[in-house]
């Protein structure tokens, strides 16, 4: 690890260890385009169409990375989000979210512009959405199939059979088939489990698709939480998969079991302010505001906000540091516990490497990424300093 | 509550829930101006110098409502927000975190215009300091008093005295005094924990004081935070006050002690996506990237997200309602739990307003303000949507 100077010149270098300010997101495009292979290799063995989800990049950049690997449907959260997107040459977007009534006009912007498909979970919107909508939209029923968070009930056949009557009287919604978000995958803490959710969900799904496919030959089942996207290789039944998070991956799809440290594409380099040598504890500028409250609770010790890792000058980083971890966050303060070699290693100045639990909220609150020769890489949300 | 049309017209209203369309952050100015009134009243009784943190509402036009009570100097937590400030007219700054040496040259600027002090909390950030600092700047000394997350033992007198021998010789460099955040605070639960943990800390405090304050007579001493300044009466020795959080209070704030749920001045307007009737459960779009992830773990129960209210049609909103939280949180979800009545009340498509956990960490996510008259209001974090 290179020592950062007392004071910068403004000398071009190619290390980026002297050109960092301030917090900022590591991005390793070759670990990020990795992932982004994997993905799309595994959807065309199972002959699966792959919309991944926008949501954790979040990027125009990085989309087209996608792209390039095949990429033609994508998801995302929000209406903001599809206009980003589609302002970026998307034409085939799913918002995989609960409609938002009240942004009936944009989403009306938007169906008049691109194939647009939304996501209802009631009749009750389906109903408004069909009084508000003025231009043809796909639409994808979210389906529980155990998760419990939102979705009709898988066995719910009432409220389903409801929303298909809307369906095959209107002029501009079309019914596009059953999505699920299986978040409870999360829950997980090995493949073997992850299969299993994974697998009852899509039987689960099959039974429906089995009772209205003669009506609506068109429909599709949809799934897609990246712990099964990564884990399984079973997707009887399934027409497409929407997984997101694998482009960075993160600490807890490593706890999960979905992937390795060395798969997690993003990094937050954070300057080291203080160091306590009595209890082995570095402090650095990277807080809730970079990384996010995200905490791993693992089986046994104290839950953490980050693993460490020591960041080359070149922009990419080492394996996690055995022992290190941010085990107490604030706004602005991240604390890291280590142990005595890496702690006598590390000077106030350095900047440390924080492979980040949540990758979607830390990028999120990021605003941006750099990618390993100081180019800034777009996020949505952001309009703050790239840390440089 | 009003409700709100599924088709928006583009008419002014001065009712805010027609004219909002997703998760926004409501202020409500008038609880704000008596949360800064509130505080400056307390300084002045006890004479004490109060040195607001901006870290908090992160806003310009907040800052100017502050300047009418009274505030002068001011205290932020970066680089960053320092330079945000200046630019706003504010000419005695202090950057309350331990100094980040990369961002020399941006320190350089600043010290170069306005009165700008410094905190460090080793004599080997204040030897780097002291090479690389071109104008006059003062340096607060940050003290550990019980916190633990970082500072100098207030006992360790060796570096205390290692560091006031480079500012003895230093030519830029000048001691402003002993600073202190009391971040324990936060883990009380009733006043009278708060009043022990905050006297006990300045009587460590004035020792030090009577230690050093014949060689630096201009020396003070700066705490301050929000628990303790908030609910003590006694600042015996002390000079200086620095909390932040109070302008907008928080359900931490209220846990602890510090305010009651009628002070806390900002709420998030979430649009309700769905409704589960089995369980009582509402869904909101208002979830990490918009609350934080910041839990409230009460003694009994469940943590919770946020408690709920309802909004009015100027922006203002009701108490909280009973047995009604965020019950769980994930990227834009946020699941509200609540009793029958309130269930059948609420519509798809109807706004609800949450009290944050953590003010600090759902402002600097949300990036701006709304006030009672839609109007929107800065925070530098943000260049995002304000909500309509």
């Amino acid at each position: 690890m290179r020592k950062h100077p007392a004071q910068n010149t403004n000398q071009e270098t190619s290390n980026i260890l002297l050109r960092l300010k301030r917090p900022a997101l590591l991005l390793d495009e070759s670990k990020c385009r990795k992932n982004i292979a994997f993905m799309a290799s595994k959807a065309q063995r199972h002959n699966l169409i792959l919309r991944p989800h926008f949501k954790t990049h979040q990027s125009a950049v990085i989309g087209e990375w996608m792209r390039k690997e095949g990429t033609e449907k994508i998801t995302v959260s929000s209406v903001t989000m599809g206009r980003y997107f589609a302002d970026s040459g998307w034409d085939d977007i799913c918002i995989a979210f609960p409609f938002n009534i009240p942004e009936m006009n944009e989403a009306n912007e938007l169906a008049g512009r691109i194939t647009l498909h939304l996501t209802v979970c009631s009749a009750r919107t389906l109903e408004l959405l069909e009084q508000g909508i003025q231009h043809k939209a796909g639409i994808y029923i979210k389906t529980d199939t155990g998760y419990g968070r939102t979705g009709i009930d898988h066995e719910d056949t009432k409220e389903i059979g409801s929303m298909l009557r809307i369906l095959e009287k209107s002029s501009n919604l079309r019914f596009s088939g059953f999505m699920v978000h299986n978040g409870h995958t999360y829950r997980c803490r090995n493949r073997s489990d992850i299969e299993r959710l994974h697998t009852d969900s899509n039987r689960k799904l099959v039974k429906l698709k089995e009772k209205y496919i003669n009506y609506h030959p068109d429909m599709i089942i949809s799934t897609g939480d990246t712990p099964s996207c990564s884990v399984s290789e079973n997707f009887e039944g399934v027409d497409e998969i929407r997984p997101g998070n694998y482009v960075f991956y993160d600490l807890a799809q490593c706890h999960i079991g979905s992937c390795s440290p060395e798969n997690v594409a993003i990094a937050l380099a954070a300057p080291v302010v203080a160091k306590h040598s009595r209890r082995n504890e570095i402090v650095v500028y990277g807080g809730a505001v970079h990384l996010s409250k995200e905490e791993l609770v693992p089986e046994e010790g104290p839950g953490i906000y980050g693993n460490v890792v020591e960041i080359c000058s070149d922009g990419t980083w080492s394996d996690p540091v055995p022992h290190a971890a941010v085990t107490r966050i604030s706004q602005e303060h991240g604390i890291i516990k280590c142990e005595e070699g890496f702690f006598r290693r590390i000077s106030v100045g350095d900047f440390v490497g924080i492979l980040p639990v949540h990758s979607c909220l830390t990028a999120d609150l990021m605003g941006g990424y750099l990618s390993a020769g100081g180019e800034p890489v777009d996020h949505l949300s952001g309009q703050k300093l790239p840390g440089m």
